[in-house]
Parts: C-alpha cells; structure tokens; sequence
C-alpha cells in the first residue's frame, strides 16, 4: 500500500511584507507549521519537504534606494540582496527541517510567483503542493490577486491552502 | 511538535452514477487511496478518517421505478434502498480502512452535498477535507457544477481535491 518512496511536498514560502527584515511570511510559517504537525507528524522519514521561493523582480527597483538613478552597480548591489534576502528565508525552513529531522531541498527562482509554482510543479512532479494564504475576502481579493486561488486551478498536482489563523491577521490584512 | 490527538481527515465520498450496484465512484476511491498512500502512509495510528457520504433527495423519484404512481409503501421502500446502498458504500471505505488499521467513523447524510459537507466541516472541525473531483473543464462544470470548488471556497478548514487519474477516466468524463 504505501511505498518506500518519502511523499514529496512542495512548500511555497515568500518573505513577510511588514518588517525590513528578511522573515518568513506569517502565512508562509503557517503553511509550513500546518504541514509538520497534521501530516509529517512523527514520521520524518515519510515526507521530504521541498521549499520554493519565488523572487519578484522588482520593477523599478529604487522603492529604498537613495537615488532615482541607476548604475550597474546599484543593480549588481540590489541583485547581491536580493539573493542575501532569499537565502535567509529558506535558511529559516531548511534549519527548522533539521532540527525536526525532515529531508528538504529549497531553491529560488524569479518571475510572477504563481506562473513559477505551477510551472516549477510541471518540473519537479511533487505529491503535494502547499501553499500559504492570507485569506482576504472578495473585496481585498479584486486587489491583491492571490496566488493560491491561481495554483488550486493550474497546478498539475494535488494543492493544499493554509490560511492565517485570525489571531495572527496582522492590522492590515494585506500585509503578511 | 506532535500532538498526540490523531489528524482528523475527512473524505467525502459517493456512488458511482455508472452502474447499477451501489460502487464507490471512480474520484472517491481515488481520493481515498490518495490520501493513505500519500499522507496516512504506515503511520496509520497518526490519523483517522471521517467518511461523509451524502445522499441526494431524489426529487421526482421514480426513474427507475414501474409507475408513475406512489403509494406510501413506494416511498418507504424507496427510503429503505437509499439507506441501504449509503450503508454498502460506506461498507467498502470502513472495510478497507480495518484492513489497514486505521481507525474511522462514516455517516450518512441527506441534502445538497456542497452544503452539507461544509455545514458537516463546521461541526466536526476536521483537520484536513478530502474531496475527489472528475477534474472537468470548464466547459463541462457549467452544466454538472462541481462540489470540490465550492468546498475549497466555503469549506472552514485546509482541502484538498484529488483530481481523478487521466486513465480512469470513462467515456463520458461527467460519468465518474
């Protein structure tokens, strides 16, 4: 009945929009928190998280920046962040994965987060495709869009949404 | 990390409207075997499923009845065969799960599946809803509607639908 083979779950995580910081995302670490205590459980050896991080490029890329003008070297720095920022959200998952004792993998890409997940699940075939959500109404939704509704259509595999608990909507929902 | 309470899945489950006989439906069977392959695994202390099945009040009654006239004994037999191909249904999932030791619970309802399986995810608060879906496109939801993303939208806990397999899939794809 169950075969050898660990079930492979996809986890999409993306940073938190509030603080400057490189966290995870609140919905991110609910995903993933939802996914270790309903599913992995005690059986570590059953599962092997895969973490995917979806960079936006930023298109005009000066949000923080003192100036409005660009050298090549501005982009090389702001690129040079970027993956800085990247690294340590997934160090986040990958260290929390070891002290659990759960297998993981975890890479970046860049592009539109919901054609990356969908497309990156073409590719990598996993089980299971989790995804963190915000869980804003109609309203907020015409909006903000949401990544999650766009992969329980297109994924080509079994998807899973995690929304915020309540107790962790932060003052503006928008925000994660 | 762990809680010791088991995860809560619930499956909602239904016949098959191809033959006769009260079978399981292709998508149910598949969510089924999804859902231990894939999650339950050999950790079969670890979860527990809650099979829901649905009956639909069939409205005019009689298609496969000798007249178009009914007495109260007509209706009372009609209600004592409902009953009893809910309970052969229910039989195949129970049975299974003793096979593989893991621990169920299975109910019939009555109603508009969409609605019941929510308002049964409201009482119950599993962890986890599984619903099979035929995986229909957009053309074909239209006329059949489709419980699965009415589930996803309304449902108040994480779901997931498993699409039935390309090779399942009989010659009328609304069949299931």
């Amino acid at each position: 009945m169950t075969s050898s083979e660990p079930t492979r779950i996809m986890v999409a995580v993306n940073e938190s929009t509030i603080k400057g910081y490189p966290h995870a995302s609140i919905s991110s670490r609910g995903a993933f928190t939802w996914t270790i205590e309903k599913i992995v459980r005690s059986n570590t050896t059953g599962f092997k998280l895969l973490f995917l991080h979806v960079q936006v490029p930023d298109e005009d890329g000066f949000d923080d920046m003192d100036s409005i003008y660009a050298s090549p070297e501005d982009f090389r720095n702001m690129q040079h962040r970027d993956k800085v920022r990247g690294l340590h959200l997934l160090e986040y998952f990958v260290s929390r994965c070891y002290e659990i004792g759960i297998t993981c993998e975890a890479w970046i890409m860049k592009g539109d987060p919901k054609e990356v997940i969908c497309r990156e699940v073409q590719r990598i075939h996993p089980d299971l495709l989790v995804v963190g959500s915000r869980g804003l109404g109609p309203f907020q939704r015409v909006f903000v869009g949401t990544v999650s509704e766009f992969c329980v259509k297109h994924a080509e595999c079994p998807v899973i949404t995690i929304k915020r608990r309540a107790d962790e909507t932060p003052e503006d929902p928008v925000d994660d």
